[in-house]
């Protein structure tokens, strides 16, 4: 049995929330091909869900959530990790703090979900499935932009089953997050939207059992082939 | 929203395999009371499986896995986690020395296994459904004696079934880990054996879709149980 491995310890900030943090890891393993143990990526996750709430410091302009994130990046690094992936699509608002503080890459979710995106030779208009602080804060829909993707932003309406959705994926009533998914797929659809850009680590999960989860591309699941892909790729020493 | 957390920073030494990890941090997550992200246990999991196979070794009388794990647990104390939970029951065979490691408590999985075992008034007879290391080792048979308890070890034929199944789960071949666990549930149950304890993290998820899963008492969930009983539990100081 070889034990020298040639993959990357790979560091996870997670925590927000655990369900996403625990989805994203089952997407890595989903997508790494391995059939020991040893084979797997390895991983130190920061699953520390005391990080005060993203949505709200988005709307006030302010940066309560920021210093435990760092910490928790910090504390990755101190670990080892060669680079860090972030299981929360709306910690992504602080990236570039985030980026400055550590001395290893970060990895961007909206980024691997461009490379998805492409892979799948997906249309260039998606309507957007997010918190209402990504939606806010833009991060994500100019990335994209910037690669030719037109994200369209969910309306009032869409944006409370979206809200009502995490926030029940949050205290695992997983019936009503999906209840609340597909209200929001079908509202979205009947504005003519047709594919839609999953841009929320809890979302995939309310979005699973609806008939809504074959027209979505997951942006959790993009992260999780970046994460398998840059364990994979060869150190840059 | 209170961020000031009660809660204690629990260590997770994972990735044997890593789908029992996930497993083990799905089980947490059930078993907490929590409504918001903040209200989560707290964790940093050491999911790394570039760790020697812990069977074998036990077999030949040699210690060739633990110096990754010895590594893995001060990491763990290293990123300030108060205790230790290792989603591995195999692994336990070098328990005394992991513990010696470190400072930090680590729960030990047998333990935990009693407490449920006890809530749940088990019979004082039951299959034991484990690796082959495991059973060799006896460490678990031997923490369960001494709180009388008395574990059938299962013969050859239910253990060839239970190592397919378990190889099946680290190759995430879900149907044939599930047969292969019908198979060895079958013949446990034709030698008289009426109830069971899942002593593998592999096992809880090969088990799952059988018949045999109302039968059995789940190591793993106590681990949860009782990694969540620690978080929760106030500060030794």
């Amino acid at each position: 049995m070889a034990l020298a491995s040639a993959l990357r310890l790979m560091g996870v900030l997670g925590g927000m929330g655990p369900a996403a943090t625990i989805d994203f890891l089952a997407k890595v393993l989903r997508v790494t091909p391995a059939s020991i143990d040893q084979e797997h990526v390895p991983m130190i996750v920061h699953d520390v869900p005391q990080i005060f709430d993203r949505v709200a410091p988005i709307f006030a302009g302010t940066d309560e959530p920021l210093a435990a994130m760092q910490q928790g990046v910090l504390r990755l690094e101190g670990a080892g990790v060669e680079a860090i992936a972030i299981a929360c699509v709306t910690a992504h608002h602080w990236y570039d703090r985030l980026a400055a503080t550590v001395n290893v890459p970060i990895l961007h979710i909206a980024d691997a979900s461009v490379v998805k995106l492409q892979t799948e030779r997906a249309p260039r208009r998606l309507g957007l499935l997010a918190t209402r602080g990504t939606c806010k804060s833009g991060f994500f829909s100019q990335r994209l932009a910037d690669q030719g993707y037109d994200l369209i932003v969910p309306d009032e309406d869409i944006q409370l089953h979206l809200d009502q959705s995490i926030a029940a994926i949050k205290r695992a009533d997983l019936v009503l997050a999906a209840e609340a998914a597909e209200a929001a797929g079908a509202a979205f659809a009947k504005t003519g939207i047709e594919r839609f850009l999953i841009a929320c680590t809890e979302l995939p999960i309310a979005f699973a059992p609806t008939r809504y989860n074959a027209l979505a591309v997951d942006s959790t699941l993009a992260l999780a082939e970046a994460c398998v892909a840059f364990s994979r790729s060869s150190s840059r020493s």
